[in-house]
């Protein structure tokens, strides 16, 4: 019998599939460099407790948890927040401040089965500890907003849609709602684009919440400009401002295009403090492509360590669909850039010289391992991909100790002596790192 | 309470150990590419059954197995050559052969505890399948070799011993071992090197190998040269004919004076069907650094597709050991390029847009968040291992619009206007691709 099929809802990658998940894991490693975050990790297994603590109890049911052959309670990881809470917690005296790490974890969540649902994910997990000020929310955001552009995305494809749960808190207050009632305050903002409002103020109701209360919470979730929002709720205006500097070092941080103040986002996580934010698609064809925003509260929560902190997820999943659909997905397999064919047998050992010097100066480089017709190993050259084909005929070299070069897309061939061809490449190589990718010469002009 | 630590066996790798292991997966993969093998992945997690048809119910014993959340006995992975069998099996014919396909899969084991014996590690796994010809064995030891030249040793570091599971037979069968007593007789030579002779040989004669019989078996492991084994063993001419022809094409690929013949190689793993190998240091301090071999029949078992095959693994702990202990391990942490400093407050959205135009050039770029002297400000640029610092002063910038550049490694300075600075970075950059990396201009000369 044959085990012919991974798990549902997890993946295999072959290798067109696996390319793409390199493109996107390679897209935001090099952006979040470019903000100076550095790269980080932790195991994929870990105590289960490490996240019932910050869960509760009922997170369990969704985990891939065990107990090991040493009787501890085990976990794949769904998350990457507590194992940073936890490697940040235990050296926040000798880590620079701020603290701008960035990893890219595969995840796991035993989900019920759904189209598009899988049991795991890759996330680019981006946090910043130890800055309260909203400079720091700035500067995430731009690193989120930056992937995006980095990915042919322009700010007519994608939205940030931000707001602050300091301000919204500020705004409630003003219309009423308690401390107690907050929760539900926020879950009825939450939903606000997808139930009816009938269904949302009857919750309100039911948690206390009198109809005209409730009507004036609904309201709150309408666009705001700053201006409107420092005219109709001047109680909250040390918050308004904070909203109006961010949004103000969003522009110095060339981004401010792609961001609107959107009150509706809660981000459904307990444990955020300040700036929240999501960023969709603006056809609303897909599901949030990243989350994110401060959680001020949490690192002492979880590691023991007292600092403000923010950070944010992105999915390979629903970019992925999003940069397939806009035609944005490289969809070339990795590829060689010369293949060495050869007339007999007997060349073999030469065509290996030749494929160890090529790929000694950087170079991807195929050749047939048995005795193949030129026609066949030429065919073999066009299907793996490769720029060129070096061609080592039995006569050409005994007469001239000459290969021909051709490029395969055109057919373009020239002879040169197999020395003059070597200075070709080694000058062609001179004072540059060896290629990986295609950029390098193929010895053809 | 706090969960401070991970699991025994698991690593939590911060940037420096992120680093490290960056290094370590990089140039796997940059070589690998070079001998045109393009990289696949598999889930970490898989159905149980997929290791215990390979290894039989013994191997439990050893698996972080559990029963997920739908009843299914799940397993993460030990190894990734069964979920590669059935990889390659489920598209068999569509893959143009021979397959050349390498991973680098995280792997979990759960070992009892030892010094430096971990329940994860990150393996190479290079594959080639569809090829028989002895050619496809020295291509694969060649990536083998070609990875340690990568790193920087040489061939007085390591050694690659080889053998051929179809010679050492051939040459037990000429001693007078049968079928039957194989297994004996490798796990005697397998052996060799660590327990006494009379220890084998009893463990023999409990085989029911006669006493001059297994003589024979461990004088076979004796050092010998191809005319040697020709000569004393002209019934096994066709596998030394074997080896010879491999040593030679090793030495067309430049990599024969690595290698050397050992018939004590016998590999653990039942599975291996002709030539096999392991890369050790020369001073034999350390395990092995990587194994492999030819796997001709195990497709087909596990599988269900009749192919043959051959691979080796390359774990990322011993090789680490390996390259710090010899001074090969580069230490350097992720540096940036850029720090841009400024000496007012009021400067921020002004350093934010010079870290922006740096940042779509490609460079690393950090700056203060919140206010800060500028001595601080350059004491935290030298520990964020920045090259450059850029200085923003509100007296130079309101009279010359100057920016200063200092170069922090020499404090080399220079003072230039805003756009000439901006002229000189475009420049810089005109037909190149943003680096990754360090080695871009810092725009001080």
């Amino acid at each position: 019998m044959t085990v012919s099929k991974p798990l549902p809802g997890f993946r295999d990658f072959f290798p067109a599939e696996f390319a793409e998940r390199a493109y996107i894991v390679n897209t935001w490693r090099s952006v979040a460099r470019r903000y100076a975050f550095v790269e980080y990790d932790g195991p994929p297994l870990e105590p289960l407790e490490l996240y019932t603590r910050k869960s509760g109890e009922e997170i369990v049911g969704q985990l891939y948890n065990f107990e090991d052959k040493g009787g501890r309670a085990v976990a794949m990881r769904p998350e990457m927040t507590p194992t940073f809470a936890r490697m940040v917690a235990s050296r926040a005296n000798a880590l620079r401040k701020p603290v701008r790490w960035f990893s890219v974890p595969q995840l796991f969540r035993y989900e019920r089965q759904q189209r598009g649902r899988l049991r795991e994910h890759f996330q680019l997990n981006v946090d910043l500890v130890g800055e309260s000020d909203v400079s720091a929310d700035a500067e995430l955001l731009a690193v989120a907003i930056d992937i995006m552009r980095a990915f042919g995305l322009a700010e007519g494809d994608v939205v940030a849609r931000v707001s602050d749960r300091r301000l919204l808190a500020a705004l409630l207050a003003g219309v009423g709602i308690d401390e107690a009632q907050l929760p539900a305050a926020y879950a009825a903002i939450d939903k606000i684009e997808r139930d009816p409002r009938e269904v949302l103020l009857e919750r309100l109701a039911n948690a206390g919440i009198a109809n005209d209360v409730g009507e004036r919470v609904l309201d709150l979730a309408r666009p705001w400009t700053i201006e409107d929002l420092r005219a109709a709720h001047p109680h909250a205006s040390e918050h308004v401002d904070r909203m109006e500097r961010y949004l103000a070092l969003l522009d110095a941080l060339g981004v401010r295009k792609w961001v609107k103040l959107d009150l509706t986002i809660v981000r459904g996580l307990a444990y955020y403090t300040g700036i929240v934010f999501e960023i969709f698609d603006r056809q609303g064809e897909f599901r949030a492509i990243c989350g994110g925003g401060r959680y001020d509260t949490l690192l002492s929560a979880l590691g023991g360590v007292d600092l403000p902190a923010l950070g944010f997820g992105m999915g390979d999943v629903v970019l992925g669909e999003l940069l397939r659909s806009r035609g944005l997905m490289p969809s070339s397999e990795p590829a060689i850039h010369y293949w060495v064919a050869y007339d007999d047998p007997a060349l073999l050992p030469m065509a290996m010289h030749t494929a160890t010097l090529l790929r000694r100066l950087g170079y991807a480089v195929e050749y047939a391992l048995r005795e193949q017709s030129l026609d066949k190993q030429l065919k073999a050259a066009r299907s793996a991909g490769a720029v060129a084909a070096v061609l080592l005929k039995r006569d050409t070299l005994a007469s001239s100790q000459s290969v021909t070069l051709r490029r395969l897309a055109d057919k373009a061939e020239e002879t040169l002596t197999m020395s003059a061809w070597m200075d070709q490449l080694t000058a062609a190589h001179e004072g540059r790192p060896p290629v990986d990718g295609l950029q390098g010469p193929t010895g053809i002009d």
